[in-house]
């Protein structure tokens, strides 16, 4: 038999507004890019990343999986931060459409995001955001 | 003209193993499953979890987007850890098989997730683990 819901202890859940997702996709700097690999199917890993206007900039070595596998199509872009013991935090999530970004497509340097692992080259990926929601975890 | 890998303040990368691939698994509590919807597209959402023996138990309130979504298919798990100033962390990806769980293929509940937020009732998903790998951002 299940266990009773009063014996679990859980937070409360509200949706982020459109402007909370943005404001935190532009205070942080690592983030989670997903995608259906043709033959592996789905894939999640941890890039850097810039918010600027309507993209998400990712920015990840050559020779990470994320590039060599990369084709253009539709990706879920990610951020959150937990507090496992309190059971609170929060989780964006943006659907959108990714290419792989030439260099006069990128924006200035001031704009671009530090990649996490120094890589002998860079690759770039330009997320056209089409979907963001959020949600906040908030105490029981 | 791209700026100089010289410039670029990143770590070096390393594997992680096998067992320490698991040791963190067994250690944390939240992750992030991500799957391919039909219609979606890609999705990532935050998930209570546990690993127990070759299974990741995913525990959910039957109310989120993964209840309401789920169909049995191939999902990434996934779960890290980043130091966005110190540019350090680590990552961990999980391939597996995910189907809905029934209660008898759900441990005792010493071995089973705690949800995140608080619901109704509990949705349970169990991942069969097909690969597992890990990656280590260490200072440059």
């Amino acid at each position: 038999m299940p266990p009773s819901d009063d014996s679990v202890a859980g937070g409360r859940l509200r949706d982020l507004h459109d402007d909370e997702c943005r404001a935190l996709l532009l205070a942080h700097r690592i983030g989670r890019i997903a995608w259906n690999d043709a033959e592996q199917g789905p894939v999640v890993l941890p890039v850097s990343y810039r918010l600027v206007g309507e993209l998400v900039l990712v920015r990840t070595s050559a020779h990470t999986e994320l590039a060599r596998h990369f084709t253009a199509g539709r990706v879920a872009f990610q951020i959150d931060d937990f507090d496992e013991l309190g059971r609170t935090g929060w989780s964006v999530l943006v659907r959108g459409f990714a290419r792989a970004a030439d260099w006069d497509q990128v924006p200035s340097p001031a704009d671009m995001p530090t990649p996490v692992v120094r890589g002998v080259r860079d690759f770039h990926i330009r997320i056209s955001v089409e979907r963001i929601t959020g949600r906040l975890i908030l105490p029981a």
